[in-house]
């Protein structure tokens, strides 16, 4: 057979000779990096798509990524396939299989290579498909490019997720919507909590995203017509500055009693100094250790001192990836959809792909396409400048225009015997 | 008719004068402290309840509480009533009517009485209705008590309302339910968030309750069956010890990698000093003022210091007050009901009252009665120290019985033509 497949000239002879041979294979399925709310969407789009698949036999699923399965931690998700309990994964956050942060060497010489290749072989795993983020891919690239080099026949996929919407190549990726969508109604609740009182006050509202801006910017979406709240919105792309800042938040406060003002976590000067890491100079806390707030925190003290203000802040921290409350329909539809068309194209003959989203024309859609996943892992996609305006504190309609689609839509999510959502755990 | 109302010897021959002279008199309703998740809707119930009743003419709601109403701040609700958008601020939170921090005078001879009184019967308002929390209630308490001493027939009834569930003779307060449903399901989406590496961790959830521990509690519901998560739980009603709970944090961390501890903001040593302000012995911050992270942040550099471990801390913030999405259905209908029978026992002549909730016996439900506001206000209902066990890190079941039922239903927020939710301003 490998002679035979490795004569063949094209794809289509390799799969016509595989389905003469009816040999079957399994897929296996792992999650990597932080987890996102539609993370396991995607996981029960492969795991589906699998089992629909007539070219795959079992459909196993890593757990704790490529480092547990390294250790030989794997499942098999044939018991729930057969309990009817997959569903359940698409309105579970977190990360069902659990994830893990390791990278593989640069080395493609390193005998954990062959350790993997002869893991997946034993397990007769022939479609492997990694949810991840940047670093996801990496492994996705790695593995398939030594696979090429040793005539493995296992095809790689890498299947985007971050909420940091920070993959090039695509549109967007799966998982940011849900973010977005927190953090735009989180910051609209927080913008009618924070005009109660008729008094001068700034709310300062740090935002995750340490090297592009998307999430941060989604603030924006939580405007509403009086175009008031919130009022300045600063991205890691711009360099920041605080006498700017300080001149902005006053002239807000001219215009408006409560003024709400949305940073990114990864703001920076234009020497390219956290902002976050301005304390550190002075502050030593209890233990001696130099001080590190988020950058919310050292603004709020910084608009204290300097404008006399009343002024809060409010870190919205992991709650923006771990959400169900208010995950965005379209981005759980959409990370099925990746997870699907992940298993499909790797069943298909494709390898070393990523699946992107690419924006269909006129109404709002996406098809899946593929994109070579060496030109998508360790690149950032940041907010592209000329949706940055006004001195670098708002946004641009294109970017209302692009990011609007991908929040919309809500998930009822089932609810337990106690009245609160009902995950699922492995 | 003040003479013949002076020699009335009953309220029933009050009412019945009254009623001869077929004399309608107006509703005013305010919003007091801070705001809660339903406080809007004990406006409603205090609006529609106004408008159904024959004994009321107009409904006016003052703006910025008691405060904005002395610079005459106020509005009519008859366009509201009129285009149907009443019912929208049973969806909204934040406080509609903006609300005020604003003590009246011990003094009830001060001339602000005098002059409240005047612009109150200038508007020929009957019947006052103050949302609130503590200090709410003693606003309504001082103003009833000078109305008796000069014979005004103004009646002033107190509505109950705060996240805190700090006010006694209540089972518990409107606002608490919907609060203590954002913590449940935050700490269980925490959890889950958590729980994706297989390395030893630690999360750190700060949760608002600086006197009473009631919203801290709530973090229990959050709990699955597998009893792991939330490990512990700190209330301010027990002195807290770091050398305990550095036992406490390295025991759970011996059964569980991801170990979830939630903290109430109010954690003080047994010196009655608040575990957050301990930072400031030897902190100070860029400006050179005394460093004030939140307990939850202090506890962090704890743990890690002394135990080594991966650890982070998340602070919950306003976003437990002013979330929307994670409404009780069960706070929201109590709510409303309470704002109803507030203005219902005010044009039946009671004054000087507050809504309380009495439990029903058997199936959950509560029936409105009223209690004395001058026994209520300015008192703390605390966690009962019987319901907090295992050396103060965690609750009995009668906790999770008394809860478990506020919590319960949850509400759809109407959404807008932007996909997000559409609150309603004034």
């Amino acid at each position: 057979m490998s002679a035979v497949v490795k004569n063949a000239k094209t794809m289509y002879e390799v799969f016509y000779i595989e389905k003469e041979n009816n040999m079957k294979k399994n897929v296996i399925v792992g999650q990597s990096g932080g987890p996102t709310a539609v993370i396991n969407c995607s996981l029960y789009g492969v795991v589906t798509g699998g089992y629909s698949d007539a070219r795959v036999d079992k459909v196993y699923g890593m757990v704790n990524g490529i480092e547990g399965f390294l250790k030989g931690k794997f499942l098999d998700f044939r018991k729930m396939k057969e309990d009817g309990s997959l569903e359940k994964l698409t309105t579970t956050p977190g990360a069902f299989l659990g994830a893990c942060r390791y990278k593989l060497p640069e080395d493609l010489d390193d005998p954990v290579y062959p350790e993997i290749l002869k893991k997946l072989d034993d397990l007769n795993v022939g479609y492997f498909c990694y949810i991840g983020g940047n670093d996801s891919m990496d492994t996705v690239s790695k593995l398939s490019r030594y696979a090429a080099k040793t005539d493995s026949r296992i095809r790689f996929m890498g299947v985007p997720k971050t909420i940091d919407n920070d993959l090039v190549l695509t549109d967007h990726t799966p998982g940011y919507g849900s973010a977005a969508r927190y953090v735009a109604e989180t910051v609209r609740e927080i913008v009618y909590d924070a005009a109660v009182y008729n008094t001068k006050a700034v709310t300062i509202v740090e935002i995750m995203g340490r090297d592009a801006g998307w999430l941060t910017a989604a603030s924006v979406l939580a405007r509403e017509e009086d175009r008031k709240n919130p009022g300045y919105i600063y991205l890691p792309e711009v360099d920041f500055d605080t006498v700017t800042f300080l001149e902005q938040v006053k002239r807000g406060l001219e215009v408006q009693n409560s003024l709400v003002v949305c940073v990114s976590e990864g703001l920076h000067d234009a020497a390219g100094r956290l902002i976050c890491e301005y304390d550190s100079e002075t502050g030593v806390d209890s233990f001696g250790h130099k001080m590190l707030a988020g950058c919310g925190k050292y603004l709020e003290r910084l608009v204290r001192e300097r404008l006399g203000v009343k002024v809060r802040s409010v870190e919205l921290n992991v709650c923006q990836r771990c959400s169900a409350a208010m995950m965005s329909e379209t981005d759980r539809q959409e990370a099925v959809q990746a997870g699907a068309f992940a298993v499909r194209s790797a069943t298909a003959g494709e390898t070393g792909k990523m699946v992107a989203c690419r924006r269909k024309t006129g109404t709002y859609g996406i098809d899946c396409v593929l994109e070579d996943v060496n030109l998508i892992c360790n690149q950032v996609k940041k907010v592209p400048l000329e949706w940055i305006i006004n001195d670098g504190s708002d946004l641009a309609q294109a970017f209302i225009d692009y990011a609007y689609p991908l929040i919309q839509g809500s998930v009822a999510i089932p609810v337990g015997a106690d009245g609160l959502p009902a995950f699922i755990k492995r």
